[in-house]
């Protein structure tokens, strides 16, 4: 077949195949916002077919033959070419029913684990876990071949790091942190919470404002409300969740700041990359690090929550916080608590490392599902010098295992650092951010990093696009440098 | 390949090609009610990528092989294995860039006929209804084998249903119909419509107690906004949409209640038969029968409205209706209006007739697009009485040529048809139904279009469910003495 013709057969195949993904993706979103409860066993086969449906795309013989021949002019159809020969070779080595069984089966398990936390019933969850857990390790063997079956699954979220990477990258991160957390929870000062009952549908229309600031563009996106924020689809339909509680909407607010990061990388891709695979985010790591820069390094600063102070004194009316300093002490109160998803910047690493070995020991076979509760609840208490007082706020609060996301959460924590690098860098780009962001405005920033990261899709590597965005090699010291000068100052270390 | 095999094999395809007409179906909810409006494009690519997967799937070439092989031991299986084997025919006939390219420009055309309509602005509409025209004509040639290519649209509708007996029933239809409506507009009594103004929450909420009343089973299912109301989905995920015009409480409360109809027959098939190929309505004029007379038959009935009247005084007050007599008569008023969704029970089925000539005209070639304004605005006038004033409330109205519906209008008129046949069937099964609607319980007779009609699916042909249900062969009859009695008695003839 000539060159030619085979890139385009490749490209026209790897087009549909996008499609269908964002078919299949939409149908999540679905699951998690509109669709009425009893639908969730029909929900399950209607997932399983479509997931076999990729699998068989991922693992047609054609591409094989399409792969040898095509010859990719430049640099973006390199890229492209590259991830579709990824996207094969992981999907050959997994068989179609094991795809589909994964499918149906976590599609299933989801709704088991949302009303076993309801329930903090750790038993009721455990027979669905140990059976998702079951058919990851058996993915992950099939997928590593002989070698390790975490780093295998890893690989999926962050192509290229391995567990043995993820567990460096947080020995470079404990220290100092572990450090910090101790001189704040011994310091004097101690910041005023926030206290009072903040309306929904205010607190909804400051949400949506909001994410229109950090530039979230609702002609092609919608905001609906879910039990656990997340971001949905790629291209030109990128939909958001966020939640409303009314006694805490900081919850709400960078719930939405948050998933604007994640949904306006996805907004922001080159649009001729459109429906490709390098259309999207490139990694999860670097996806958090747009998320985690929107929330923490841009939406929690000082300059923008003197902003966000007078807006909510515009919604809400006075709320018992007297200045600037306090409410910015207020945002970022570091306190050692349960939720990993409620976690301060200090603490939140913290949550990683835990869930990064329990996940690593139960893949490779090392901790069993049965122990698991015990393993979180002494992990728990040595870490954070708190007792789990009940299973919602232990092992059953995320809903990544549920769904078979292991390996996903150290992408959290290489997000954060790689926030801590670009967020060094645009510094440096952008004397004037602090000024600008007092006014409401973060166009700066977030035109910095539609620039330099969000409009590459998956064009560079992970590390790649965020050692291109810095002009320096990522690593943990511009995040604990931060972390240290902002936290010193609002704790008087 | 052993018989037993051929038929698990053939089956366990189907499943999972229902459940991936699921998936589609979805993304057409989502696109009427959700969709942000910046995604059109994409989604357009999305549909088209799926239905390339459906109709792959339909013409894989295993299925002869099995379909040759399989020998289903009872009915249920018969009826799912000519079902399959009707789908594998029709669906071999059209090349699969035909089938996505329709796809394709019907998820565009749709976007487009909704901004012409607004706009008033045929020209704009043209180009894209003259492409659909030209695909669609190409399907029904490419299906009918050199038979009439309107009779195989139709027939996708309504399996067995012929152009010919079409027009047939319309020959039935029209002489009675057209008498009584001249009859209607002499008559001396004119009944008072409704004015003043409805809140659009306590519509909704009234709208919500009428599908719970006719049997909407709400955990299977939601209610949304739509500008066109529709249900979608089938087994436990059937939802439906209505609107809302606060000068027009009857338009939300009896969209809503004829798209219950619908669903109720999606939702109440048995659960044995889900994600089968009889797991749903066995043609769209059954589907019709159960819309029309959950809406005209019992909705509209002396009996239901005197138990509505008394909902909407408590839900909105006195509204200058005096009498249950003056209520009922203003919900069945009859006058000659442009809109086929508005029109009552009397003008209706000339609505239909006047759109299964124009689009049998079209693509049988008889008539351009751009001769069909004119064609509707002449036609219009000698059927009603009434020049078109704008377009909007002409060949602009309906959504269904946008999207290449060609061949489903007559449906309607025939699911008026089996309503009539159903209704005098199960008033003869049901004596004390009007005393129990009165109370504002419709349970008899929705129970009796569960058990004789909805809970079959697919097992019988369209006209053989309804025949068994009524114990005699479907014909005119029925309906139009129904409608001669009713509006007899309303305007005193």
């Amino acid at each position: 077949m000539p060159k030619n013709d085979a890139l385009g057969a490749l490209m026209a195949h790897a087009r549909e195949t996008t499609a269908l993904e964002q078919v299949a993706g939409r149908l999540g979103w679905d699951q998690e916002t509109v669709m009425p409860r009893g639908a969730a066993g029909q929900r399950g086969e209607e997932l399983a077919a479509i997931e076999g449906v990729l699998h068989a795309r991922r693992t047609d013989p054609r591409l094989a033959d399409w792969l040898a021949a095509a010859e990719p002019p430049d640099d973006a159809g390199r890229a492209q070419v590259a991830k579709i020969r990824r996207s094969h070779d992981r999907a050959r080595r997994v068989p179609a029913r094991l795809a589909q069984e994964i499918a149906r089966v976590t599609s299933l398990s989801q709704g088991l684990w949302a009303e076993a936390r309801a329930q903090d019933d750790v038993a009721a969850f455990l027979p669905t876990l140990a059976e998702v857990v079951r058919l990851k390790r058996e993915e992950g063997e099939a997928l590593a071949g002989g070698g390790c079956p975490y780093d295998a699954l890893l690989d999926e979220y962050e192509p290229g790091m391995t567990g043995a990477e993820a567990a460096a990258m947080f020995d470079s991160l404990r220290p100092r942190l572990v450090a910090l957390r101790g001189r704040i929870l011994g310091a004097t000062r101690r910041p005023a919470a926030l206290s009072g009952s903040f309306g929904t549908e205010a607190q909804l229309r400051l949400s949506r404002e909001l994410a229109t600031v950090f530039g979230y563009d609702f002609s092609r996106g919608r905001i609906d409300i879910a039990v656990h924020p997340f971001s949905s689809g790629s291209g030109n339909d990128v939909r958001i969740t966020t939640r409303v509680a009314e006694s805490d909407p900081f919850n709400c607010f960078y719930s939405t700041i948050h998933e604007v990061g994640h949904a306006a990388y996805e907004q922001n891709v080159d649009p001729g990359y459109l429906l490709t695979p390098i259309g999207g985010g490139v990694s999860m790591g670097v996806h958090e690090s747009q998320s985690r820069i929107y929330e923490n390094q841009l939406g929690r600063s000082q300059a923008f929550t003197g902003w966000l102070l007078a807006r909510m004194r515009e919604g809400f009316g006075e709320f018992g916080i007297a200045t600037p300093e306090a409410f910015f002490a207020a945002v970022n109160r570091v306190q050692p608590g349960f939720i990993r998803t409620e976690a301060d910047e200090v603490h939140y690493n913290l949550h990683i490392m835990l869930r990064f070995d329990l996940e690593r020991a139960l893949i490779r076979g090392e901790l069993e599902v049965g122990d698991l509760d015990a393993a979180w609840n002494a992990r728990f208490l040595a870490d954070f010098g708190v007792a789990v007082d009940r299973p919602r706020h232990g092992m059953l609060q995320d809903v990544h295992w549920s769904v078979g996301l292991f390996g996903y959460f150290p992408t959290y924590a290489l997000g954060n650092l790689y926030a801590g690098c670009l967020h060094s860098a645009l510094r440096a780009d952008l004397p004037d951010l602090d000024a600008r962001m007092a006014a409401g405005d973060v166009s700066a920033a977030t035109g910095w990093l539609r620039e330099k990261v969000q409009r590459h899709g998956g064009l560079y590597a992970p590390r790649e696009v965020i050692g291109r965005a810095c002009g320096f090699e990522p690593a943990a010291g511009p995040l604990l440098d931060y972390l240290e000068a902002k936290f010193g100052a609002i704790y008087g270390l």
